[in-house]
């Protein structure tokens, strides 16, 4: 089976599942809990190269996962707070346990990615759906699948102009245009489709340009910047969590860096 | 001079400028972005070993320096937010206009330890600025000058009972105690004076020793954590900008544990 057959498959199995998550706050945070532990997981495992400390990964994602919760439950308030709670834990956990000093380094370090990179940023999606609706909420989400469908696919049937040769040589400029229109067209079938079906509140067919531009520019960062994490580390995929996606951290990597803006951008009015 | 005499020294000079700016929130905002700026300058220098990108450290002392600003005038609200959008900037800038991909990992991740140790917790004084008034906050800070001091002191003339040699080898359970002491007894003159002189809120008395114990406590943890860093980069003291206290950084260590918790335990009704 084609790459990107399996891709397709594990796509249409799996969208479903995590589209039918946004229909409750709770059911929101059991999704972004569950793909956080996954994540973080990965990006723990590349960071922390010792076998001997295998268990501060576990210490490490169980902090993650924590602080989803709790900043989920506490309805997206206080989210800096519990954030520095999270790596003053980690901190003491590890000046008490650990041994050797570069350890406590690198844990603490792969710790605080984590938290700010992979638990912070995804959990954006709890003040979208709480202050802007469900409908923004799970338009961010499909938007970037979408997009990263569209510069895939027309990325490699057209792309010949290479933006990043130095982290991530298979982007190409017109992967990023074929991403954009595609992310564009789906945004405005999505908001006149669930208007009319749920009377949902989607942002103004006047930002849906403006919108499609933020996701395919800081989805091609996300992306990029999680390429050349990877590199550093020597793995080609994050991890082996979904057939033809490779892991978790491959297939959010730009959802993380557009969830975040997105929200700044609804919160001052300009989407 | 002894180093003992000049750090006293030292103290009486900087502690009256510092304590003023507790006088209105923007005068506090001015002290702690440029406390973060000279901390965040010295952590970065520590983490960011290589000559040829001496200018990354500049870059994470901006993005420390504007999250401290931007958090403090929107009333230490979005604190999240503006945390993962300097992360976002600083991964972008650095995909940009970073060569070699290790220089990536150090840097972001120099960066994103002072945004979350540094900036981030340090910020904390505004919430219990605007939530729990200027002398809860001036307590929090001064309180742990006594613990030192007391620590100090009391550790040089009855230390015995070391508690941490694998990072910090100075510091000792009498030492401990006797910061614990003097950070009650300061705590009570403290609340008695100043609510007879102001009128000032500061928390009940029945709350001074708990606060005193959780200043012990995580004023020692943060101790010991700067401590594992700095001898992780071989270095003895994180700076030179306050003589006989060492830098900036192993001055406030202790501060920015303490911080976030006292602002956790005011919030929850516990101090």
């Amino acid at each position: 089976m084609s790459e990107t057959r399996t891709r397709v498959i594990t796509a249409f199995i799996v969208a479903p599942f995590v589209v039918a998550c946004f229909v409750s706050y709770k059911s929101l945070i059991g999704l972004v809990s569950a793909v956080v532990l996954l994540a973080s997981y990965e990006l723990l495992s590349m960071s922390t190269s010792s076998d001997k400390n295998k268990y501060l990964i576990h210490v490490g994602v169980i902090l993650n996962v924590a602080f989803v919760v709790l900043y989920g439950f506490s309805k997206a308030e206080n989210g800096l707070l519990y954030l520095s709670l999270m790596f003053i834990a980690s901190a003491i956990f590890l000046v008490i346990f650990v041994e050797e000093i570069p350890q406590v380094w690198n844990a603490v370090l792969g710790t605080i990615l984590s938290l700010i990179y992979v638990a912070g940023c995804l959990s954006f999606f709890f003040p979208i759906y709480l202050k802007f609706g469900w409908a923004n909420a799970l338009l961010t989400l499909t938007a970037v699948w979408l997009y990263d469908t569209g510069a895939y696919f027309v990325g490699i049937k057209f792309g010949k102009t290479k933006i990043s040769k130095k982290f991530s040589p298979n982007k190409s400029l017109e992967g990023i245009i074929g991403g954009f229109l595609s992310c564009l067209a789906f945004s405005i079938v999505y908001k006149a489709f669930f208007e009319w079906l749920f009377d949902a509140q989607v942002m103004p067919y006047a930002s849906l340009p403006i919108f499609s531009a933020v996701v395919s520019v800081f989805d091609t960062f996300g992306d990029i910047f999680e390429s050349a994490l990877k590199r550093y580390f020597n793995k080609k995929d994050s991890g082996v969590v979904l057939p033809g996606h490779g892991g978790m951290l491959d297939r959010i990597d730009g959802l993380l860096f557009v969830t975040p803006v997105t929200y700044i951008l609804l919160t001052y009015g300009i989407l």
